[in-house]
């Protein structure tokens, strides 16, 4: 009798929760009503609110990256599932598994075009995979499915899930917990052929590390192969979630493609590592798309592959025993210079506490950050893979709710910091350990030099405008105040130094504005 | 030579000059360069930057239902385009023409997969009609093609152009201004049945009207109708953009489907003039989706057609000479009262100034102010047609900028307001004359109702933060302050006239938080 009582939405939050699911970030609306009575009735998965659908994706990606495993979103039909897509982009691009559960009409009346019916499948298949609850029999399969397809990827699974299925009594699967897919292994021909092509090239090679070539192992592993080989190392330009400090430097391959091209044109062969192949961030006229030479990329392991295994594997072979000798000192700016990109990361690199997970997004603090970084102490960054901005903020939530005991520190340019500026809201709520240190230079920087490189040096009033942020310059303190998380602004590097520390000692969430 | 400089960029912006857009909402990135500075370059259109891009898309949709003639956004690849989605959504469903760009990565590089690359075009054809330039050759006629069809919809264009399409020579198109078609007209047997069936059922018909029937003559013209033959008059539940004050009477069409079946199910005839079909908003278990009897529904003029123009005619047939009686006065609360929806509603509109437009987003005062504004100074009054909550600001922000002559009141609810609270931003750089008062009870107030309406009248800890915006409160006072807009508090009823007469009399922006 008792099992009557189990809806739809029961059986949906159990079937998360048995396959490891603890945390939801969710933002619903009146079709995902049974889904939130649910959050309540079974044990074992947290919920937490974000104000707009953005954040929640974005905690959703910074959680997986940490924990290993997928968060849940709760999102509102279309528009809240719109809302919630360019942070769902991004963790396509970066691999982080999401079970994104979208709520949707009753399936009975979806013929009757009311004002919120839209193409949800549409808009979720431009994300990853879909699966669409077509019965209440079946919540409990679709769901278990769309788990195990998040971290078989890993990516985006989007459960459409209309409300009468929540609602209504539905069956227990009967089917155990979820098993996980480990990473596909590479096979031992494509390790032995990357090291012929390693051995062959020597100085003249280089290797591209992204998605888990980046833990400790698989640098340590690429480390050894470089010292015996004479490889350059580069991590992809934005690595989902690398470590760092305590390891070989391994710069990120340059942002713009003639510096890539350059880095990696002269190569006789780029032995690619769970990064996805090298191509130009945007096409410009002129300049080709595809950053290597022909006939000189080797593909080690794909994107959704075992980059750390491949690279044990190829440092056994290859790679001399010891590890490669870890990065120097930082250099320190004056206590009394100004605050740029190069003193913020030189600042924030040297006053990194062990085990700090850092949310990079934005270039204007965030390339410096990089390059002081590899001699800060051991800490974990993660950057924005896929480009749409909106990340660096709901990203560290996310980070934060995954890893209670870690400092988080999110380094965000403004620009793309408005862009989701609610996630300070529920850094607030949840009391994450969020110290969030604003680059505010009141413009989009990198669109300025854009308009440079598409031949505009003197841009008129409009594309001023624009491209600024000021006029008013907004104000960050007030703003973070408004949401509930307490502020200073920092002008100069001592100021920085002395509130970031406190921050860090005191325990965030904290908000620095630093003034560039 | 001179023409060997115009870019397609330069053709986009000049067609839309030329075709009557005065205005360009925009949050541009790197594959927009070429339209940003062709904004310089190409008189005529005023470029608005939004720190969001459903800021950008939410206010070209409160521009158009002002101007009566669309704006252009400048979007940024698929990101940016999902990020304006949810207000394109509500531009559809209000019927809305807006003429929406897109630029893509070059053509040629497209087939690389760089990070920001997705499925512009399955996005954008959740919203409308796509509209691809797939040539230099075809930037102008594209873009011309797509804002007529912007106007004859009406409703969103896409038009979606690659960088390379932007940057390089383009040819002009020969052809001259954009014709502006106009809305068909119903035909006259359309007009004599609905005489019939409304002379036929009496006082037993209702006249639904939404779309053009709700200008000042379409509501006249139903007025003469509804006292000549005793219908009831209601407008559609969340109309686009209706006249209010010194015209008869006519509430909206409830929100929940059993007061709207109970409003329309015992009626004989149901004619509908400019407004959908009548469904729930949602499906209930156990309620029907059809708030119509079996038979009833008569369309008089669907929602792309000349509603006005059918209703004139159908009072020409069947109406009195005389225009129906005004509402009569506005109760008010007592000047020690505390803030409710009722009260507020009856401050506001009992000092709203003549010629106002109110932007409505929310429920909590959203229908109490429609009660009480029957008998205020004549106004117009736009709310959210399409639901997806985040478009009350934007929206109030685009009225205020196509009429600087107005004085624009956002009456809006702190959950929806806090989706695209960047909006305050825009509005102080623009120095639009926007009032916005906050409904600050810190609730997903309708959630709350509706976890009830699901069978869960004590729910939990989780349903209860997730349906809360307390835990901190956010301080709109600050918030508005962060975006540059001056800002105070008002707790009761006399607060709150002395603060809104002020910002009258003083001008905008400015923001109330009103304590509920």
């Amino acid at each position: 009798m008792a099992d009557r009582a189990v809806t739809g939405a029961d059986v949906l939050v159990r079937t998360a929760a048995r396959s490891g699911v603890r945390v939801c970030f969710a933002n619903p609306g009146t079709t995902e009503m049974p889904l939130v009575a649910a959050l309540d009735r079974v044990p074992g998965i947290r919920a937490v609110l974000g104000l707009h659908e953005n954040v929640c994706t974005g905690a959703a990606d910074g959680y997986a990256r940490i924990a290993g495993h997928a968060a849940m979103t709760v999102l509102h039909l279309g528009p809240g599932l719109a809302n919630g897509l360019a942070n769902l982009h991004n963790a396509r691009r970066a691999n982080t598994p999401v079970v994104n559960v979208v709520g949707d009409h009753a399936s009975w009346h979806l013929a009757y075009d009311a004002p919120l019916t839209s193409d949800i499948a549409a808009l979720a298949a431009t994300v990853g995979a879909v699966y669409p609850v077509a019965s209440r029999a079946e919540v409990g399969t679709v769901t278990r499915e769309a788990i195990e397809d998040a971290h078989r990827t890993p990516g985006v699974s989007t459960v459409i899930v209309p409300a009468d299925h929540q609602q209504l009594h539905a069956p227990e699967p009967l089917t155990g917990p979820v098993t996980r897919t480990a990473r596909p292994r590479v096979s031992s021909e494509c390790v032995k052929n990357a090291a012929a092509r390693l051995l062959t090239a020597g100085r003249g090679a280089v290797l591209l590390l992204g998605g888990t070539a980046l833990t400790r192992t698989g640098q340590v592993a690429a480390g050894r192969v470089a010292a015996s080989t004479g490889a350059t190392l580069y991590s992809e330009t934005f690595p989902a979630c690398a470590e760092r400090g305590g390891l070989p430097d391994i710069d990120r391959l340059p942002y713009f493609p003639e510096t890539a091209a350059a880095a990696l044109g002269d190569a006789e062969a780029v032995v690619v590592v769970g990064a996805a192949d090298p191509v130009a961030y945007f096409g410009y006229d002129g300049i080709p798309s595809v950053l290597t030479r022909p006939g000189t990329l080797v593909r080690l392991a794909l994107r959704h592959e075992d980059a750390e295994e491949a690279l044990l594997e190829l440092a056994d072979l290859i790679g001399t025993d010891a590890p490669a000798a870890p990065a120097a000192t930082i250099d320190l700016p004056d206590d009394a210079a100004a605050l740029d990109g190069r003193s913020v990361g030189q600042v924030v690199a040297s006053c990194l506490p062990e085990d700090a997970i850092v949310s990079v997004e934005g270039g204007t603090c965030g390339y410096p950050f990089y390059s002081a970084s590899a001699a800060a102490a051991p800490h974990t960054v993660l950057t924005n893979t896929g480009g749409a901005i909106g990340q660096g903020l709901p990203t560290a939530l996310g980070a934060a709710i995954a890893a209670p005991d870690r400092p988080v520190i999110a380094l965000q340019s403004d620009g793309g910091g408005l862009y989701t500026a609610q996630a300070l809201w529920t850094m607030s709520r949840e009391h994450t350990n969020v110290i969030v240190l604003i680059a505010a230079n009141h413009t989009y920087g990198v669109l300025r030099t854009e308009l440079k490189r598409h031949g505009n040096p003197e841009f008129g009033p409009q594309a001023g405008a624009l491209t600024s942020l000021a006029d008013p310059c907004v104000d960050w303190v007030t703003l973070a105040n408004g949401f509930g998380v307490p502020a200073c602004r920092a002008t100069h590097v001592a100021q920085l130094r002395a509130a970031f520390s406190k921050a860090l000692a005191v325990g965030g969430p904290y908000l620095i504005e630093m003034a560039l």
